[in-house]
């Protein structure tokens, strides 16, 4: 086994994919911005009268998606088709779970883009309360499904396997 | 107890930082991507012959740090005087562990700036490895330590206090 | 009649074109620079001897284009394949009509493209021109005609319909 | 009188502000969005329960400011220390009116940067509705005040005058 | 014979591409930084302890290949298929060979992209060494091949021809 | 002597300048654009009746500059405070010149910026003449002057040391 994204020269490279087909492309991730009790309230009152934390963080979120391939270095460019980003407030865990779901038609999928999706907006979600909350952590980032592409389907078996 | 991000209207703004002063501000961040011991493996013995990816981590680290106020809607672009990155092989734990220590002198600090560059570090990493490895996750991306303001210092107590 | 840019949680999406046809589609917008009699003579003379003042807005309108996707949120990033900008000169109405055409072969059309060519045209001259003139306005920017897609061609029937 | 964004060869020059002093600079611009009674009633409905169309214009306008010195070829990049945008629905004229504050400390001021956000944020309102009324114009997009700086201050007489 | 890259006006356009046709693309570049010996045993002899700026100078072309369609104002943005950098260390002239090869399946190709990443790789060289040797030279950046597209290949005959 | 590009681990690192005086600091740079003497004259005759080829690469040289430590990864970024270009053409040697003169008040110097500048100018005349004359060479991008900064000013001796 071996990593694809070098070359001969033992150096980075962004491996070609001219040979691969257009296909519709899926990825589906999520992660995690655990915080106090007291911030998670915070944010959930703030909806509906002092100002939408996860309005901004889900905008955050969609354009942090287009600009993948400008951070993740050896990452294609690729037109994406659709993206939706989804909050679950998590009261038990005090925890907001941030999901996105990037889709593609290009020659490879668009697994960096729905982690990076979620990254940013997880990003934003500590920025816009870090005056109250400087310890919120963020967690758990990984792929859960991805589908489309001769290497086949992925599908994490259970959210957090190494908890 | 108030968010500081938003206006009259409810909505988000980038608050005024006009009256604080300039001073020297530094923040320390780190995170972790967990892996299969293989790839783990792979990334070790790649340094030396096959190729480095870490180095290309670092780099997309680096440049994201200064991509921070143009990822992070309500962020203010400050000129960063110096962003380093470290990352420590964690061989029982099977995860690579990142640190960002970023230094600027302005008006708001770098917190964010450092836990950007932890992000798209550790995104690198995924996306270097993930034709070996769908199943990486990235963890507990925290702000250790920052410096500088009147705000005060903040230094976390214990690296991750809700594992 | 509704919205398609939200999703259930009533949040902003991208939404997803992946189910419409590849097509040829042109966008065609418009919109005015209003300036002092005296500011629009030393723009028409600069041409000829001391700065052109469109040449630097053509350039900026053809790069705002192509960097719509990044601005407007929402926005799907489109591979243009071509664009165009034409100035005329309003001698009566001591303005400057900037008209920009793009094209592209894609799922969505490029009016937002075409409307934000001529918002970047519009404002850089008016950054030129505004150690003269701080009083410049910006008017009328507006979609013309839309050809190509499933949902049909849009005419504007009169240039402005508000005045 | 000259513009002064030109060198001696005739051609664009971003102009030298090493000599000017540093000052609070603020900047105060506003446009408008003309749209259908229909659609401007969705974009106060959808607020409250389907969806808030002037959120993500918000977000938008704000980091658009900060991409002004990317977008506007001779425009210098100065660190904004707060940009806010307020909405005002005009239920009369049957149109939204954007109004973007933005200051700095720095060698120049932030018209354009106030100007840019105005345009953004209209240009994504126009983005988010456009599938319902493609014929919403974009109007007066015109510098309010300004105050900061050697030039002096500019504080418009009246809030459209070209009408 | 006629310029493409103007319209009526006489003014700079992005050329129409649309009625050509998709095809795959491929284009090689190369470039020279001069150096003093010093410098370049300095490179070579960090690579194995002390620090690797090829490493840094291999990413930097690559994500600036990335980055054309926004430096280069005519340019079309276009999908990348694949990048790839190779450095050679000419002992006999101290200096250090950047060649880069990229691909594409588009409607144009990608001189401008591989003639960009050897620009930066060979900027970035420059930056990495700069403390120690300000003299270096950037020397004779030029297209060497390009294949696929309507308008024929080219082939330089001679790598360096007007030296 | 030793690069200071580099950490303790030998990765790249963007070095700390806070303890850098804030200066005033200018940098001169040129390079070359070799070219068939036809096309060359095409460039001159065109500026007059047919389209300026320089004015587009006059801008986007400019942009350039400002687009510097986005580009090359370890450099900071630094708020210039003017940008110029020169373009000077060589008829016997059938080339132009392009000359960029970059100031900065900061704590680190704009060679890299004025260097940049030139680049981005070359590939402009590149790209907009490329369809006549793919053969074109980029010759000699250099530093010519910086003057400002506790590390002294540097002036090239001769224009082409290397040739």
């Amino acid at each position: 086994m071996e990593f694809t994204h070098f070359n001969e020269q033992g150096r980075a490279k962004m491996v070609d994919i001219g040979e691969k087909d257009v296909s519709f492309r899926e990825a589906l991730a999520c992660g995690y911005v655990y915080m106090k009790r007291e911030t998670l309230n915070m944010i959930v009152e703030g909806r509906i009268k002092k100002g939408d934390v996860l309005a901004v963080a889900q905008v955050a979120g969609i354009m942090g998606a287009k600009e993948t391939s400008r951070l993740i270095p050896m990452c294609h460019n690729i037109p994406l088709t659709g993206v939706d980003i989804n909050f679950q407030i998590m009261e038990k865990e005090s925890a907001i779970r941030v999901e996105a779901r990037v889709k593609c038609i290009g020659r490879t999928g668009a697994e960096m883009e729905a982690l990076t999706a979620v990254s940013i907006a997880c990003l934003t979600i500590y920025d816009m309360c870090k005056d109250v909350d400087k310890g919120m952590v963020i967690k758990n980032i990984q792929l859960l499904e991805k589908t489309g592409g001769k290497s086949g389907n992925f599908k994490r078996e259970e959210e957090k396997p190494w908890e």
